[in-house]
C-alpha cells in the first residue's frame, strides 16, 4: 500500500469553485484511495458540499480562509492584502509541512508570486517557471516557461532544460526524456542571444540530458522532442496559440457537419470515433500546470475547469510528489554544478559555441 | 481595362521550380490578364515549358541566369556568390524599374537578405519586417514580423504596426482595420520593454490607425484583430505553431475515420463538406508572404507550394502593386511623422505610460 499523501487545495480558486474543487477532490480520491485534504476556503460553503461525499469528508480537513484572491487580484496586491486568502493558507500549509502539495485554479501571478515568496525557489534556481504537456502527433511534450519569466538569459533556459527534464521523466516515465529549445528556422537570422548561449551551455556541458538541439514552432504538434524549452514570453504566446488553432479547427468541423443533409448524417454514424478524438483533445486531461523550481509541489489548475479536470490537476501534483521531483532536481542541479566545476566553461567559450550554432 | 503589370519570377525557387512557377503563371494570367512576366533562370528549362501555354508565352520575357540560390545558402553566401541567380536577377529587374514587383518560392533568408540590399528599406523605415494572413473565426489576420527581425524595439514594432495596417487594408479591402499587438496574459508580468513602450507610443499618438491594444496567442485564431504585431522570433514561432496544430488535427481527424466501419462510411457520406473544411484550411490559400517597408514589392511563396498555391502568391503581388501598397505606407509615415512633431514624446512620457499599461 503506498504511503498516505497530503494535498492542499484552494478551493475557493476556479470559476467554479468550490463545488468543483470539492467533487474533483472526490474523483481524484477514487482513483487514488491513499490521498487525503487539507481544503482552504469558506467553511460555511465547504461543508456542506463534503457531506454529500463521506469517504472524501473523512479524509479532509476544512480550515477556514476570510479572504479569496479574485482573478482581477494583481500580484503584487494579493501578496499584501489577501494574507488570509484560501489561497496563500493553502500553499503556507506546504511550507509548514502540513501537505505536500498544492493545487489551485484560482489566479495564475497571484499563485506564482505568493508560492515564490513562502516557498522561495530551489538552490541553484534563480527564476520559478510554469510548465505544462501537451498533446502531439507522437504522444505528449512537456513545455516551459509559460509565462512566469518575461525575459530570459541563458542560465534561466539551462535551468529550465534541468527542471523540464525531471518533470517529463516522472509525468511519462521515460528514462531520458529528449530535450529541445525553441527557436526560428530562418538561417543565419536563427535565435537571440540567450537561446544560442543556451544551445552552448547545454551542448559543451557533459550533463546527463538528451539535448537535442533547436527546435521550431511546428515541433510542438510533432513531438519531436519530450521537453520544449524557451522563454516566458514566447512559450505563452505558443501555448495560446495551439489552443486557440485547436478551438479554431474545432469550430470549422462543426460547422461542416452542419452543412449538409449528407453532412449531418456522415457525422450521426461517425460520432462514437468523433466521440474519441474529441476526448484525445480534451484540455481537462491535460489540466496542471506546474510551478517548477520552487521548495514544495504547486500545481495551477486551468480557471475555468470542472471537477474532471481538476481531479486531474490532483492527480498530476500526487505524481510530482510521489515521485520526489523536487529531490531529483536538486540532484540533477549538483551533477550540473559538478559538471561545470569539472570543465569550467568561460564566456568565451560559450560565445565561441554559440557562434558556431549559426 | 486595368492598367498592365509586370511582375519578375524567380523561375528556379521552390522545390517543385521551374514547372509549377511556368503553371503558376499560367493560372494567375487566366485571372488577371492584365499581367506580364519576366522570368528568371535556366533558359533551356523554362522556354520548352512556356511553350505549352501560348497565351503565357505570349506576355513572358525569359532572362537566363546562370546560378540557383539553393536551400542551404546561407543569406551572407547567397548575397556575395550568388550574383547571377535568377533570384538575384528577379530582384535587380524591380530596382531597374524593369518589373513592378517580384515574387520567389526561393530560400527566405536569401530573399531578404538580397531584397533589403539590392531594394533597400523605405524612409522612415529601420527594418523590413515579414507579414502574411491567415484564416480565423472571424475571416482572416495578418502577423507580422514572422523572422526577419529576431530582436526588436518600440520603434520597430511601431513600424510594424503602420505597414502591417496598410498591408491588411490592400488585401481585405477593410478601411480601418485594427490592430494588436501581441502580449501575455499574466498580469503584472506584462510584456517586455519594447511591448510596453510600443503600446504606449501607439496610445499615446494620433495616428490613422485603430490600435486595439494587447493581444494574446489564442486572438491569432479567433480574428480578434486584423493585423497582429510582435518581433519576428514570437511571429515565427507563433505562425508554426498554428501551422503544426493545424496538421496534429487533421492527422487525428483521418485517424478518427478510419478507425471504425460507421466512422468510415460517415466520412464517405461528409465527404464532400469535408472537402470544403480542407479547402477553408488550404495553406495554398495564404500562400504569399510580403517583404514589407522595401522600396520595391517582394512576395515570398512557400518553398514547398505547387502551381495553384505559386498563382496566389502571383495575385498577392499583383494586388500589392495594383494598391500602391509602398506609395500608402510612406503616406502613413509621414502623417506618423507629423503626429510626432506636434506632440513630441520624449523618453519619459512613454516610460510613463507603459508603466501604466500594467
Amino acid at each position: 500500500m503506498p504511503e498516505q499523501v497530503c494535498i492542499s487545495l484552494d478551493a475557493m480558486g476556479g470559476d467554479h469553485a468550490p463545488e468543483m474543487v470539492v467533487a474533483g477532490a472526490e474523483i481524484a480520491l477514487k482513483r487514488l484511495p491513499h490521498l487525503k485534504f487539507l481544503m482552504f476556503g469558506d467553511e460555511a460553503r465547504i461543508k456542506p458540499l463534503l457531506a454529500k461525499y463521506p469517504g472524501l469528508e473523512a479524509v479532509t480537513e476544512v480550515r477556514h480562509a476570510s479572504q479569496e484572491v479574485t482573478m482581477d487580484d494583481k500580484p503584487s496586491v494579493a501578496l499584501r492584502q489577501r494574507r488570509d486568502s484560501s489561497m496563500r493558507l493553502a500553499i503556507n500549509a506546504v511550507k509548514e509541512g502540513d501537505a505536500q502539495g498544492v493545487v489551485s485554479a484560482g489566479n495564475t501571478g497571484a499563485l506564482m508570486a505568493m508560492a515564490k515568496f513562502v516557498l522561495k525557489t530551489v538552490r541553484g534556481i534563480d527564476r520559478p517557471a510554469i510548465a505544462t504537456y501537451m498533446p502531439t502527433q507522437r504522444g505528449e511534450t512537456v513545455m516551459l516557461d509559460l509565462g512566469a519569466n518575461i525575459e530570459c538569459d541563458e542560465n534561466n533556459l539551462v535551468q529550465f532544460a534541468l527542471m523540464g527534464e525531471v518533470f517529463a521523466r516522472i509525468l511519462f516515465g521515460i528514462e531520458k526524456p529528449s530535450v529541445g529549445l525553441l527557436n526560428v528556422g530562418i538561417e543565419e537570422l536563427k535565435g537571440n542571444e540567450s537561446v544560442k548561449k543556451a544551445a552552448a551551455i547545454l551542448r559543451e556541458i557533459d550533463l546527463p540530458i538528451r539535448f537535442e538541439g533547436f527546435v521550431e514552432g511546428d515541433d510542438l504538434a510533432k513531438g519531436t522532442v519530450d521537453v520544449i524549452v524557451t522563454d516566458g514570453f514566447t512559450g505563452n504566446v505558443a501555448l495560446k496559440t495551439a489552443e486557440g488553432t485547436a478551438r479554431l479547427l474545432v469550430h470549422f468541423l462543426r460547422e461542416t457537419f452542419k452543412s449538409s443533409f449528407w453532412a449531418k448524417v456522415g457525422y450521426l454514424l461517425a460520432r462514437r470515433s468523433l466521440q474519441r478524438f474529441r476526448e484525445r483533445m480534451d484540455p481537462r486531461r491535460y489540466n496542471g500546470a506546474m510551478l517548477l523550481g520552487l521548495n514544495g509541489i504547486a500545481v495551477k489548475s486551468h480557471g475555468g475547469t470542472d471537477a474532471l479536470g481538476f481531479s486531474n490537476a490532483i492527480g498530476v501534483c500526487h505524481d510530482l510528489i510521489a515521485n520526489r521531483l523536487n529531490e531529483t532536481i536538486k540532484g540533477e542541479l549538483a551533477a550540473f554544478e559538478e559538471a561545470i566545476s569539472k570543465a569550467p566553461i568561460d564566456e568565451e567559450t560559450i560565445a565561441l559555441a554559440a557562434g558556431q550554432a549559426d
